[in-house]
């Protein structure tokens, strides 16, 4: 037998297996191209030229004995450098190589940080609609996720019942802007009221709460929309980057932790993190992919590629009298189910061999995620599916 | 303040931590040259060169919205199937891609493993000598090591003791052949042994019994030495591989479990695994270096240069008065201490610049462990420093 809490885990997740299955099943039935598949955030752009250069510039020029080598658990010392140094040009921060852990992308790096600081029992608060995984990445160290109810005008964090959950067990909050799923940014204005709560609940309860910034998104924001740098806004900031998005790298497993000195008892969580990495079995991040990314900390997926499919599908749903919030992020579209179970019309979508995924997976029911990271001709495809759906649902 | 257990962890590692800062203190002193550092299983030999050809073929010819995108949790299906089929060749086998989960190197593997098994309390049996790390891999999931002590004799398991240590609440048992630190392989008579006694006490407990093959050695080994599969000689073996010896890439985080259909519940373990995987933050192994490996699985890294050490550093030592078995495997050679606190000696060893590891690190004091996968020179540049050794505990 397996253990208990993985029997239930295995069971959970078969939800989201059928759904692949079943997208395989109407893909090998209607054609895959005939299948406009939406529910996952799998970069559909291609990397950057500069990522192969770099790769092959590593295969050429180093010792493979160091490109394929162990490094320190946190990584390469001059990869971390680079990293420090491109954050504070970009940044205006100032940190240095000890600030930066590279991890096994953004999920590695926030099991690390989780169990650098979980005490069993400690609580962590997260933002609705919120990344389900979050619960797993808490529940491995046995903390207790507190979750803070949508405020679906906005999608910007309710902050008053934050206020309200904070306890003094509350050892870390959880954000994430550009956010997965509603592509909704973070204002200034939020970040610095957020920060403002969380120095007076620090000293209500004289304790420490970190806030744990999962900005794996933070390269696709559009219109010029500035994604506020939230370790300048409070000491306690931790940041766990990717590059799965931004250089279209998500099975490479590459990003890293920023573990300022600002931070409380910054030199043991940074000891932490390093030791979290080797025993949580990761050892350290890919060695290659390291030196890779650092030679490439400038470059850019094609952003302006999703910013027109964002266009696309905004305007047509928009136009078919589908209910939603522009996204300035990220490449997801949040939007208001016509009815109050989502995955009713999730159900509906899929004969128009349309695949969503519910609210409930983010803890907000009644809306469903739209991952537009597809090709163009996707979402041109799919539209009259839309409008027979939008008829269906008396929206027109 | 960060988590009590991390707090102890980073406390303890501070001594490793401590040899790193000594040796680096040494290496400025003496020049890196006059230092010979005999701590650490980084493998010197360079990856072979088809690992390179690979990578570069894949970059010229593979989608790179594939190449570095996400695949299923357990990795890419083609890739498991080659692994799949390279085994069944190598040892008549008859895995399907199902049997294999491509991990983060062994270490990310034995965590998957552990994470899908182990309930909180569920006893693992460990034979001393062995990999310190494995502690804080079942720690992690609350399981309770349990260490059968060493056969300083042979090095073989003692069975007679693990016999007596398996109880209602074995889940399972690590081995680990070719062994670090002892460079010892378990004989195809000891595995048949292991077999039938975990097959009695399956029967005695009514429960299953994994034993879990920790192979991060299986192609180093030297003399023609045979390293028994161990899938073939007992049903609910599970084996954790990774190419970070065999291929020379350590820090590429590459390996993989294999999940035989005989194992019990196996199709629960698969899925598990692939849980797991992603909810430790693994996500899915290296999505680049799974394909290139696959390209690679008859590839060796230089084995008879180890070899060629393993004897200088085996025949250097024994002339001198040490005692030690003769290693079979791995790049690993454990010395019995001329005093009892073998801690002395190494302290004593460094004041000749050479750094070694405890015995006590892997359970069994009164022992030194030597990784002789380092250059050559190294090894006969060390021998006077080991001779004054010799003369200072007496030993000639």
């Amino acid at each position: 037998m397996i253990a208990d809490k993985m029997a239930d885990l295995v069971k959970n997740s078969s939800a989201i297996r059928a759904m692949f299955e079943e997208g395989k099943k109407l893909a090998e039935q209607y054609g895959a191209e005939n299948v406009y598949d939406f529910s996952l955030g799998n970069p559909n752009v291609p990397a950057p030229a500069e990522v192969k250069e770099a790769i092959i510039q590593e295969l050429e020029k180093e010792d493979p004995v160091v490109l394929h080598g162990y490094m320190s658990n946190s990584g390469y010392e001059e990869v971390r450098k680079a990293v420090a140094e491109s954050l504070n040009e970009r940044f205006q921060t100032s940190f240095h190589e000890e600030n930066i852990v590279m991890t096994v992308g953004a999920a590695g790096g926030l099991n690390v940080i989780l169990k650098t600081l979980l005490n069993p029992g400690d609580e962590v608060l997260v933002i609705a609609p919120y990344f389900g995984e979050y619960n797993s990445y808490v529940a491995n160290y046995e903390g207790k996720v507190v979750v803070v109810s949508p405020d679906t005008e906005t999608f910007q964090p309710n902050l008053k019942e934050m206020g309200e959950k904070i306890t003094a067990r509350t050892k870390a909050v959880i954000v994430n802007s550009p956010n997965n799923p509603t592509g909704v940014i973070y204002s200034e204005e939020t970040i610095e009221r957020m920060a403002a709560l969380l120095r007076k609940k620090q000293e209500e309860f004289g304790t420490d709460i970190y806030l744990i910034s999962d900005e794996p998104y933070r390269e696709l924001a559009y219109d010029g929309a500035e994604v506020p740098y939230l370790t300048k806004y409070y000491e306690n900031t931790l940041v766990g980057y990717s590059f799965s998005k931004s250089l279209s790298l998500p099975g490479e497993r590459i990003g890293y932790l920023v573990i300022p000195d600002e931070a409380a008892d910054a030199a043991e969580i940074q000891a932490g993190a390093n030791v979290a990495t080797r025993i949580l079995g990761f050892v350290n991040a890919p060695s290659l992919m390291q030196k890779a990314v650092a030679k490439c900390l400038g470059a850019k997926a094609d952003v302006p590629y999703y910013d027109r499919n964002r266009e696309a599908i905004y305007e047509g749903l928009k136009s078919l009298g589908f209910s939603c919030i522009k996204p300035q992020g990220a490449f997801y579209l949040f939007v208001k189910s016509p009815v109050e179970d989502e995955k009713l019309f999730c159900e509906a979508a899929k004969k128009h061999r349309i695949l969503l995924v519910p609210g409930s997976s983010f803890a907000c029911p009644g809306y469903i995620r739209i991952a537009y990271c597809v090709a163009y001709e996707t979402i041109q495809n799919a539209m009259p599916g839309f409008r027979a759906l939008a008829e269906e649902f008396k929206l027109i």
